[in-house]
């Protein structure tokens, strides 16, 4: 038997840092500070005021200026700045998403569908926190699908203005952060009309509220009031009622209205105009993935190291009980859920540096770009959800303990709740992906029929970006597996395990282009129907992608691992992933023929021994989070229990050793009746 | 095609609310009362002191007291007494679980372990709160392992006190309702010593606090804080100094000291005093059962009621968007739900006769009294998954809405949290039902070895109550499927479910037994090791139990219903029930040659035929919960949403209608660009 691998904790951390490595540590110092720590059981108006202040702490430790340009005093790095926010996930997520709306979405708004006199009039107030404000996309009526939005921009040729109207309740803008109390100006998406043609929705910016904090002429704010998460975001709702807007509030990028009403844009397609101003979401959800990873982090170093102090019944012995990560279902309730946070991780790192090329103008191509959108569309609802899950299982993992606020795991399970809908609802989303999967199915074959389908696919799943997609290299990567099967540690193989995930998502876009295909010919309403009866299939197969995708960064990240033990311990975690994500498919791999039942029936048997052999090493992996105290804040993670435990132990023994102890105490190891 | 069904809501309504109909519709009606509604946002010590002035409010209405005797005031109605508590979880959990601690666990234990003299002296005051309590049972070292409690109750003999004493911080009292501000008094667990013997876990009453609140000497308590939810009941620690008690405060219907020290029992065994001692707790998992299937039922009517009426995304119609329950992905995520809740409803209604058959001594013998716990353990763990699982899919079935404090279903289910661990951790309660399984199995072909390694299971699964079994049914209902194979309908046929579900439960078994059985001849390390390596599979094999317990219990339902039409839809769901969680263990049944790979592959588009035929239907069926507004208090249950959206078609048909509209109105609807 080959030598028990060791994990280099300092080799493993550096990998998980990965290229702004710097910025994080960087980061990870300023949150040390307790200003930004969140503390439970504030009031919705103390919470507000706290994460407000926080804001303000952020902003002159220099922490979120990164993606601006330089002549205002950012450093137009884009992949950092996201990095940089995704560590703000354990201060508090209040604080983060407040800073993501700020920055990340009025901020960049303005940057990136702005001109020149747009940034300079406004970037430096936003950046400053003098000019905080709201992303006022979502309304009451319509949330995933923008292009319904009902808010109308109306150009008046007479007085060079914009109206800006909410015609119905419906319309109403809502969950706006930052619009309940703060926000002094907003960027407004709605519908540009002008000489009686609706160009569609576009970006505006509109004053909210004057110096003294009341709402201008004309707007209404209402307060969304508590939600079960995020209580220091002040979200709200916005009315207008014909507000009037300079033309040049246009956020004029990409279109822009003359002063005689014409309309014009160096993007004539509308579809491809509409994506390319929603293209400020995507960082929003790059972001959310990785910080989704690291709430995941959070929760396995509290659930973890707990597992490997508390003790729980006797079973080996009968003077210690059993540490609770001996258990092989604690086990199998934890490390799953550490390979999958580390696939997730490499995967999202790989999608941070392509938005850094993107935003950054590195690789800013067509193709590129919707290559990030469709990896992002691909990431972000695995990400959030499995962090979201993550912490209950840690929740549940620690009993009783997990439950207590000081904790933290049910507060961030309750933050990050909303995650899975908010900055593209993740069903939405992963329905795109599966549209991309059709379309590519369909250049690849020149089948007409398929292409047409996949666009009535996208067109009845939103309006949100998604282009370019990847399944060429999963068509790529599918192997006959053949004499393989016949070899003992089957499972354990890169190519079986490659063919495994690879092959299920392109078995599966076949079959639903198969399905499809005819359904071009039927009538709307028939063709609801076929491609409505497809829909669980669609978000599956969108999902068996995801699996792919996050099992091929876990992959190339093997390589990268410097240090031997390292890299075995790692590319157990890698095995484990993909044959927990074959497991959890298995029934698939069965009626498709891909896996004997005769082989299934080992599948987990063999997951379990991995899980045995991973258990010694998995204290060591949480470690290299490379977290401290000061961003865990849980009891959990601290010596109490083990100390609580020494302290019973001591007294036991103390008892067993002296015959004069206390009555009361001397008596408590006397022969147990029965 | 037959006529298509329809549901009377009058007639299932009836069948749902069960034996205690009066009870429940009485207690409903009290909770209309504004009183007793939960408030959001309310700070700690805000949510306490209304909880409090709420749970006088039940004790002022009446609600409470059903289960207490007679001469006291009650109506010695366990059955009734439980129905009632169920339905509290509709005003506010923290209240519910207040009232849970006063009278279900420290009232009960008085009631059920104490003698009349126990009973006399303190029973009113605990009826009429003039003695807040609290039940001292869970330790910071031990929650689920009550036999290894550290505290200690040690008989002198010199003052006939017993001295109760916490030798370890790990022996400290935590969790407990109650303790960190209201109770007075509080029943103890802690091992008897006596004559340098210790008899093991047995109940003692003490006294906590003086009358103005403060400490008793030799008390200290901590208030355990803010917690993930129920944050209504105020949770706190006992440690214990040396604290003396008279000799007759301990509750001794079970055993007792006499003035000398003498230790007696009518119950010889001790595993079955410890047994019996800990019955108390069976009230509180019957009754959590019920109260999750109710608030599986608020979530339902809360998704089912808005996915009828938001809209989002134009499919079949370019005027109309579509409705959310027409989309498959909707209907997957809800309507399985739907038939689970159902399914756990009938389970309950079943338990909870049980429970009053035992408790009101109808039929108390010990096989009934055993077969209860199995059952209880079964039961509770399914249910409470499934309703903080429910809650979080109506959540985000509802997305940001969902999201918002007062539609209530996040604060519900962060309350409903702790459920899965408190009163049995799930996990705890499904291995011992294994272990009924394993013994049943072995008993039935008398195999000692077997035996053996069940009660090895037990013991290293901790001591919660766990007896009889219902294996022997299981195992009758086994049927060969033979000849249905072939048939056009096999899915929806009673007899294939049965068999389908029960085969695995016995097969699992077998396979266990199989694997166990040699182990009783190993070390007690290398028995673990192989116990260990086993334990996801026990867990499994539980949970297909309870699969089935769970689907008879809505077959046997199917037959009390008076109207075809209801008859007809509740076979649908009843069908789904079983073919969901076929379909969720489907590579089991592939793997063991039950299902052909032909047959699984029809078995998901049969789903979705049935969601489909379903779908039309849901509505009447969550209207059938019988639940008012005052029960729900959702903005998502109103009319409000439909209202937006009358209003947004009136404002573009109007715009249709007329070209006289203002400037800016009239252009919307002018050709889109492109």
């Amino acid at each position: 038997m080959a030598e028990e691998p060791t994990v280099d904790p300092q080799s493993l951390e550096r990998l998980l840092l990965g290229r702004w490595a710097q910025t994080r540590l960087t980061t990870r110092a300023t949150l040390t500070d307790e200003q930004f720590h969140s503390v439970p059981g504030l009031t919705l108006h103390e919470h507000r005021q706290r994460v407000r202040d926080q804001l303000q702490g952020l902003v002159t430790a220099g922490a979120v200026h990164r993606a601006f340009p330089r002549r205002f005093g950012g450093s137009e790095a884009p992949g950092a700045n996201i990095a940089a926010f995704e560590e703000l996930v354990t201060a508090d997520p209040s604080l983060q998403i407040k800073a993501g709306v700020q920055f990340g979405l009025f901020g960049a708004a303005v940057q990136q569908l702005g001109s020149t006199h747009h940034h300079e009039r406004w970037l430096p107030g936003i950046m400053d926190l003098s000019i905080p404000g709201a992303f006022a996309m979502t309304e009451m009526g319509h949330g995933s699908d923008v292009s319904s939005l009902g808010t109308t921009a109306t150009y008046d040729v007479d007085t060079e203005e914009f109206i800006i109207h909410t015609p119905f309740t419906a319309a109403t803008k809502r969950f706006l952060g930052n619009a309940a109390e703060d926000a002094k100006d907003a960027v407004v998406f709605a519908q540009l009309i002008t000489r009686g043609v609706n160009h569609g929705v576009h970006c505006f910016y509109v004053h909210i509220r004057d110096d003294d904090g009341e709402p201008l002429p004309g707007i209404t704010i209402t307060d969304d009031g508590l939600k079960g998460g995020l209580n220091g975001v002040d979200n709200g709702r916005f009315r207008f009622d014909h507000v009037r807007i300079p033309r040049d509030y246009l956020l004029n990028r990409y279109a822009d209205v003359d002063a005689d009403g014409t309309y014009s844009s160096a993007i004539s397609s509308p579809g491809r105009r509409f994506f390319t101003m929603l293209g400020t979401l995507v960082q929003g959800r790059v972001s959310l993935s990785g910080s989704a990873s690291a709430a995941a982090k959070l929760a396995l170093i509290g659930a973890v190291t707990y597992g490997n102090a508390r003790r729980q019944f006797h079973a080996t012995s009968s003077t210690q009980e059993e540490v609770l990560l001996d258990y092989q279902l604690h086990q199998r309730r934890l490390i799953p859920r550490l390979a999958a946070t580390l696939a997730i991780s490499f995967a999202h790192e790989k999608l941070l540096a392509k938005l850094d090329d993107v935003l950054s103008g590195r690789d800013d191509s067509e193709e590129n770009r919707q290559e990030l959108e469709t990896l992002a569309a691909a990431v972000k609802p695995i990400a959030t959800w499995h962090a979201v899950e993550t912490l209950q299982a840690a929740r549940e993992a620690c009993g009783g303990a997990g439950y207590m606020a000081e904790n933290r795991l049910t507060s961030l399970r309750a933050d990050l709740d909303i995650w899975v809908t908010f900055e593209g609802d993740n069903h939405v989303l992963l329905q795109l992906v599966a549209k991309r999967l059709l379309t590519d199915y369909a250049a690849e074959f020149a089948d007409a029929d398929v292409a047409a389908m996949a666009n009535y696919v996208a067109s009845t799943a939103g309006s949100a970006v998604m282009h370019r997609f990847g399944l060429r290299r999963t068509l790529q990567s599918v192997q006959d597996t053949g004499d393989e099967r016949r070899s003992a540690n089957w499972f354990k193989q890169t190519t079986v395990q490659r063919s495994l995930l690879s092959s299920r998502v392109r078995q599966m876009v076949a079959d639903l282009a198969g399905e499809l295909r005819h359904a071009t010919k039927l009538s709307s309403t028939e063709r609801a129907a076929v491609f409505n009866a497809h829909q669980s299939e669609l978000i599956e197969a969108a999902k068996a992608h995801a699996d792919l995708l996050l099992w091929e960064s876990f992959t190339e990240a093997l390589s990268q691992v410097d240090d031997a033990g390292t890299a075995e311990v790692l590319t157990w975690l890698r095995d484990l992933y993909a044959l927990t994500r074959v497991e959890a498919n298995l029934s698939w791999y069965l009626c498709h023929g891909r896996i004997s039942a005769q082989r299934a029936r080992t599948l987990g048997p063999y997951i379990n021994r991995l899980l045995a052999r991973l258990r010694p090493h998995v204290q060591d992996v949480v470690d290299a989070f490379g977290y401290q105290p000061e961003h865990l804040r849980m009891e959990l993670t601290t010596e109490a229990e083990a100390q609580r435990q020494h302290e019973a132990e001591e007294y036991y023994r103390r008892l067993r050793a002296s015959a004069q102890a206390p009555v009361e105490e001397r008596i408590v190891l006397a022969k147990r009746a029965a």
